[in-house]
């Protein structure tokens, strides 16, 4: 069996570990810092490589950014990476093979070989942090659109007529609604509207000063001012994914990211079939967590 | 080079030719009126398919509804077709190779095979009729979903707060913006908001007696009010789109369906270019127009 080297580069820290066409690590899961310029982090990347090469067959490579469709290079901007990384070839790192994909399409491919998706044919996965990321594959294929770009799902629009700025600069994002931040915008408007505000546990703060923190903490507390400000935060995340549901005729719905823990799957899932034209979906929590990326830039490798 | 015999299953007539790999059309192009029973399509289907038996090498077949992944059966009820239509199984018409797709699907493969989207790698099609439909096509691929449902884009929710309810008993799907009874409903409910209405030439009309025909008629003459009320609607589409945009990355979104004829793919295509965090894309007039099922399905069958 075949064994690739995969390597999650993220903003703060470079996660890497030997794999096998199962997805099952066999190795110790290493991390390093990220270094500060792209010349250091090509260094970096050739030595990691140089550590496995009796051992491997090929390297994937997770990365932030939109990758080119041959798979060598990250083209957009990436706002935490250093400059000049957009210029790195990452074919040249090694005599091997080395496959770099967007590491959203990492995560969901992941859980579609190895993870809460395994044995499912079209596989969306929501990943809910900061914002909004996502992914699909279909019929055993990513899908990646005209440039590398596709499912940008957390700008998909909930409102049209410009209710809410995203962080973004956008109106009406998903993601300023149904994000971790969207829960604390969700929170600090509620504050100003709803009357169970008066007898919360948080009346005390300002509502610019309410955090999505505060309200995950009320939520176990059963605070009904978070209770409800949750409530309307889950129902914004099920009118994005059944919209999703509508265009991408899904069997398997997979979340992952920060905020996964906090969701509902099985309150999501009856909404979803409760309310989209398509055939019923399964929504699942995501297996393979913090190595969702590497695991499946390592399985990308390997194919 | 292999011919195909072309048909497409309407629920009023049923319409076919003969093609080459190209999408050129080699016959007249003839139409008869679809039958009232199933058994009466089969047999209508089998007579058209034996009189170009010597002709053609295969035939593709294009339906409304839901199609299973062989491309043998339409699994999902069609309201426009008979009883029992959903039990036909379409591989038994013909010793030859018969191939049935969803008409949706057809139209934008015959679009990117022959059609506006020739050459473009991601092509997504918005069907702007009585609703709105959808297809994709990435890498040469159809994307049909787990079960063949794919792009069912007119339920795409564009409010989140149950604003307007559509015909399909859902709330505020993207079809009851943007298609041509979106039109109608965007113009019913300005009638009651805006002040242009009070000097319109429709003032006399009660509101909900306002069709989607007034506004495009009052459009041509530059009524303020229908001017008003075809932006509003037109920006609906908009939003629709950007979010599909963002979804897909396409290169390329072909606008076809009859409502096409008064939608301004520049101004479109500029909006979502401004708006959309993905590479660029082309919006294009669809160019196969009546005969895009027809011809989709003769280049699916020849594949």
């Amino acid at each position: 069996m075949k064994k690739a080297l995969g390597i999650d580069i993220g903003g703060t820290k470079i996660l890497y570990a030997v794999l096998d066409e199962n997805g099952n690590i066999l190795s110790e899961i290493k991390k390093t810092k990220t270094p500060k310029t792209s010349e250091e982090i090509v260094d970096t990347l050739k030595s990691i490589i140089q550590e496995y090469d009796n051992e491997i067959d090929v390297v994937g490579l997770s990365s932030a950014g939109a990758v080119n469709l041959e798979n060598t290079m990250v083209l957009s901007s990436t706002p935490n990476l250093p400059k000049g990384y957009n210029t790195i070839d990452f074919s040249t790192l090694s005599d091997k093979k080395v496959f770099v994909e967007n590491d959203a399409n990492c995560a969901v491919w992941a859980e579609y070989k190895s993870g809460a998706a395994k044995g499912f044919n079209t596989v969306l996965m929501a990943t809910i942090g900061t914002g909004i990321g996502g992914g699909v594959v279909s019929d055993g294929r990513l899908f990646r659109g005209s440039m590398g770009n596709a499912l940008e799902v957390g700008s998909l629009k909930i409102f049209a007529d410009k209710r809410r700025k995203c962080t973004c600069g956008r109106y009406d994002c998903w993601e300023s609604y149904a994000s971790g931040t969207g829960l604390k915008n969700c929170a600090q408007e509620g504050a100003k509207e709803y009357p169970e505000f008066e007898t919360s546990f948080l009346k005390h703060k300002k509502p610019e000063e309410i955090t999505t923190y505060d309200i995950t903490e009320g939520v176990e507390k059963k605070d009904e001012f978070c209770l409800k400000v949750f409530e309307q935060w889950q129902y914004y995340m099920f009118v994005g994914l059944v919209s999703l549901t509508d265009i991408f005729n899904p069997d398997c719905i997979v979340i992952s990211g920060g905020m996964c823990e906090f969701v509902d799957t099985q309150k999501l899932e009856d909404m979803i079939n409760a309310e989209s034209v398509v055939t019923p979906v399964k929504v699942k929590s995501a297996l393979t967590k913090n190595n969702a990326g590497m695991i499946g830039a390592g399985l990308l490798a390997l194919m």
